[in-house]
């Protein structure tokens, strides 16, 4: 650690440092990140870039009675550093260490537990609106500090500020709150981070307008915008709308400030240098002082001080562990197989170069859903719409309308956000929309924000949807092949893992996809119970079998592949008097087994006879980051979980031995 | 019918008329939609509102091969009078009629089933891309017409054409589509219906920017505006382009063209005067030759032709059934007693009266959600953003962390827009934010886009939220205490529906709620089964227990109040031999039943015998428009269902008796 962070443990030893010496500290930070991430994985590239901007924050502000939000939050690491989490940020996303995004579990200066992007302006209205009331009613805050500041303090100091990236504010929550940021009548400060890129390259209008006023600055411009911004702000007690007036006028001599905050009545100052830590300083100086929301725009270098990542920013957005070998790169993986995102990228490229009605369509995950050779291969045929989750999903159902056959590839997580456009633009219309949707299931070291736990919950409620898991590779690609030949919308899950080793693949598992069909993959003469697996962990569920047989205990293991429809014949199965165990990575609730269970009850069985369903899957609390090996076992979804709950059941419940 | 509607059964039918006759037709189309809706109950001020805009679009274009896609598709009435649906037109929203919302199944000249906002632009997008898609690659468009025109045809002169309102183009879907409008390199015309109203007035910055501008216009400057237009628009062959550049020019000095629509690169066109047939005659063919998207803004008047819809556009945003008596509207219902909405509003200003901390949040739904009243004496505790379904949630998160009290009051159609924020931003912080589920249950004549039926499901997933449902007038008083004095999230849902008669009120339906435990209504001695009801539907469980009580069967009811936690008593209930009927107003899949056979399942009962638990729900398929009457019996939820079941389980299943 270096000398000068070494002395850093909260941001009042920060404030004590001289201005000439925080771009030290800067680099020495720097330097922790790049050794914390090499070895456990996150964020690089826009961790590096917002080293000073985080640095000039907490030298202005203080955020133990002023509030700091962060969009997306997976650029907090300076943040998390100097608020006391140095020490333990070498176990970065590891269970026994810090989280990769804010969590207000870990320390008093976070806000909000965030992942999505786009959600912190809205947020911070709320908060603001918040004091507000407090202010115009009296009602006393109910403060949730460590060690709450009294009621006059904050009433006096509070300020809220908002850093959010350009690929941020350009999604649809983004801005229906800047919409409404004219509620907010005090001060309410949001910086626009703008490095132009999301996880991939930021994509629409906005980040062409954005680009557009970027290439036409030179560093001189920036140093003049802001040198012409500090002269103009007044002094405490001078009018501030006057001067921002004045501002207003003498920036747009430099540069036509931005028409799109215009039009929505947001006062926005910039652009400037993000990594003068010095000027920064004293912006957010003199932007503290104004008594109304203003959005400030900031240039900062994704990857900064780090060349590769500045290099290959959609690589380091989000890395594994990595280590430098001379100027080469090398990422640390014991991958050996290919991912299941890999694989569906590959497939996908195949089936398409053989369908020309097959269009891609990701919102800014090209790289973590397996497209970027899709991409590249046909252009014409991948639409990446940026932070868009549900114009996505709308523009894949004006495709399908329009007699393409379009492929959404997003992470479970994040298709949340488009749950209603696949009720009524999707569903209701009945249309042949194929959801690839990646990282279902548990998900590792980004932990709770990131699990996809509840797509089969979310997605089997609405009529039309078929749902559908492949268990390995071979089966990813039946299922797309499936998916793509039906005339109705699709959803195909698989999680953020390798696929299978080549040994699990089972003979059953190559036989073509039917709707509704699942298959038979291990039977057991007279076994007492079938474990019914959904999806990857039909590995489990085999490792499972392979060890009761091991005991004596026979048992069937049956591949589901399809949580809507459910397959009849595995209700028939309780007719026959086995017990099933239904095994899946989703969330109990409203899951793959639930949906056995209501079929069960249904009555339109050969018997009703339930004595015997038992349900693994993630329990209703939220699971931290961790490995995602460790996950399963902490929520019960893994061999041994299933061995138990055999033995139990043939114990207890005297099922049919 | 008037003489001239009488003979327009096609757009082809309109296009024989001479445009000066036009204006006569579209007055008496003004006059069927007034009388059918007078009696009908619908949308009726909008509808006013787009009379002769929609006559225009279906004189120039050719809907039968162009598409015409309507936001939210309320105002689709006169473009569904003169395709050939003037007929059934005084049977619009029954059962033996048509639908109020556009509809692919009644006809080819509707694209989309919509009745939410702000999805049009994106569909519309995804439409071009289909088409583009297909001259790239050659792709066949399969098409979904009856009559498919060759491809041939299409391809020269296929034209989209959205219409979307000044209302929903301020939401975040809206937003998303406009900055990727970029991908689409062919004609594609947004006509933005400005008419300064949503369900209620538009609110926001956007709104304020387009009231501005419409303020000041005067009819003057329309036409100025509207003859700049035609006059730099190119004939067939000139350069487009070269056009463009010289309208945006000329219409610039008459009015600074929209920022908002220039930044994100879209040429805009207007205002305009959108009552004006034969200019945007004109408009629209000369609009229709570009060969890239634009936006056309027109003025409409709301409530057009109808003096009191113009006065009270909220009030006639959608109407019950009245009569004219004289000059004053007679609303004609048979509401002898209040709805769960007006009861909710009522006790919501008698708790914020006493905890000024409570905040009540709307987006756009203050009439529907039961406010008015609560905005006119408490304006500065309620917020109204919008079509801006995430953001209300978002910005209620915030309110909660900054110690107030949000209460979130969304139908539950449009609660699904705010999924991911509910998990992110509430769920996951473990925030105390009310959310208000209005139209929870099947909703009558609006049919399929506005059931409220999977809300259970998305939200019972959330680990930390409390769901609950009143039966009754009482409860819904005593289900707000409960929930403002809980430390985490809590879900009231409520029908839209009249309460239940006083009769039905019971004593146990007078205790305090406490979490997670339901209530017994009716104890039969002996009783063989038990009907386990949640939310309003106890109505129905009671008639039920009296049915079967005449006929010597008991059954027990119990009020369930919790969907989570769901009460372990119920679970015990199969451990005392007892069978049990479910019985919500939800989706079977992953509702109030589908909980308590996975708590039954989960081993940790006192009984796992799940023999006898039977749901009653709505079955996983659209329910269309109907009475709400109709409709729960349609899908099994009424007191004759639960009867035939309870007798099924008596003798098929031998339940003890």
């Amino acid at each position: 650690m270096g000398k000068l962070l070494e002395q850093v443990s909260s941001p009042y030893d920060l404030k004590k440092l001289p201005v000439p010496q925080l771009q030290m500290l800067a680099d020495e930070i720097r330097q922790l990140i790049l050794d914390s991430v090499s070895k456990a994985g996150g964020h690089l590239a826009s961790n590096l870039g917002v080293v000073e901007l985080t640095l000039a924050l907490h030298y202005v502000f203080d955020f133990k009675k002023d509030r700091l939000l962060w969009d997306v939050g997976h650029q907090c690491y300076t943040h998390k550093i100097i608020t006391g989490r140095k020490d333990k940020f070498a176990h970065l996303r590891r269970a026994d260490g810090i989280s990769g995004f804010p969590s207000p579990a870990e320390s008093q200066y976070d806000q909000f537990t965030v992942g999505h992007a786009g959600t912190s302006i809205a947020t911070a209205i709320g908060m603001a609106l918040g004091e507000q009331l407090q202010k115009n009613t009296g009602y006393r805050i109910q403060d949730t500090e460590k060690k709450p500041a009294t009621s006059d303090e904050r009433r006096e100091t509070n300020k809220i500020v908002v850093v959010v990236g350009d690929a941020s504010i350009v999604n649809g929550v983004s801005f229906e709150a800047l919409n409404n940021l004219g509620l907010v009548k005090r001060q309410l400060l949001i910086v626009l981070n703008d490095n132009s890129m999301a996880i991939d390259a930021t994509v629409g209008a906005m980040a062409k307008y954005f680009s557009k006023v970027r290439l036409s600055q030179t560093y001189e411009d920036l140093r003049k915008t802001t040198s012409n911004i500090l002269e103009h702000l007044p002094g405490i007690g001078k009018s501030v709308e006057e001067a921002m007036e004045r501002i207003k006028k003498s920036i747009r001599m430099v540069l036509p400030a931005s028409q799109m905050f215009e039009s929505l009545n947001v006062p926005y100052f910039g652009p400037v240098d993000g990594h003068d830590i010095g000027s920064l300083i004293k912006l957010f100086s003199a932007l503290s002082q104004l008594k109304h929301p203003a959005i400030l725009h900031v240039y900062t270098k994704k990857g900064k001080g780090f060349v590769p990542a500045g290099l290959q920013p959609g690589k380091f957005h989000s890395t594994g562990p990595f280590k430098m070998n001379g100027d080469q790169v090398q990422t640390l993986t014991d991958k050996d197989r290919p991912t299941f995102t890999d694989v569906v990228g590959k497939h996908l490229i195949e089936l398409a170069e053989k369908d020309t009605r097959i269009v891609a369509i990701t919102s800014a995950m090209c790289d973590g859903t397996g497209l970027p050779e899709f991409r590249k291969r046909m252009p014409e045929r991948f639409y990446d719409v940026g932070i868009a989750e549900s114009a996505a999903v709308d523009i894949a159902a004006g495709l399908a309308r329009a007699g393409a056959r379009p492929v959404v590839c997003i992470y479970s997580t994040f298709l949340q956000r488009s749950f209603d456009q696949i009720f009524q633009e999707v569903a209701l219309q009945n249309l042949p929309v194929v959801f690839c949707v990646d990282r279902a299931g548990l998900v590792g070291a980004d932990g709770p924000t990131h699990h996809g736990l509840m797509d089969i919950g979310f997605l089997r409620m609405l009529p039309n949807m078929v749902l559908t898991a492949p268990a390995d590779q071979i089966e990813v690609r039946l299922a797309l092949e499936f998916a793509l030949a039906q005339d109705k919308p699709v959803v195909i899950r698989y999680p953020r893992d390798l696929v299978p080793p080549q040994k699990f693949v089972r003979a059953a598992c190559s036989e073509p996809f039917r709707l509704g069909k699942s298959v038979v993959v291990r039977r057991a003469k007279g076994a007492p119970i079938a474990i019914v697996s959904y999806g990857s962990v039909l590995t489990e569920a085999l490792k499972a079998a392979g060890l009761l047989a091991q005991e004596g205990l026979p048992a069937d293991v049956i591949n589901a592949r399809f949580a809507a429809p459910i397959d009849q014949t595995i209700i028939a199965l309780l007719g026959q008097g086995k017990g099933i165990i239904t095994v899946e990575d989703h969330n109990l609730a409203c899951g793959f087994g639930s949906a056995v269970l209501e079929l069960a009850a249904a009555g339109n069985a050969t018997s009703r006879k339930l004595d015997a369903v038992r349900l693994l899957g993630a329990p209703r609390r939220f699971i931290g980051h961790n490995s995602r090996k460790c996950q399963l076992m902490e929520a019960g979804i893994n061999a041994d979980e299933i061995v138990r709950t055999a033995k139990e059941m043939l114990v207890e419940n005297q099922v049919g031995i």
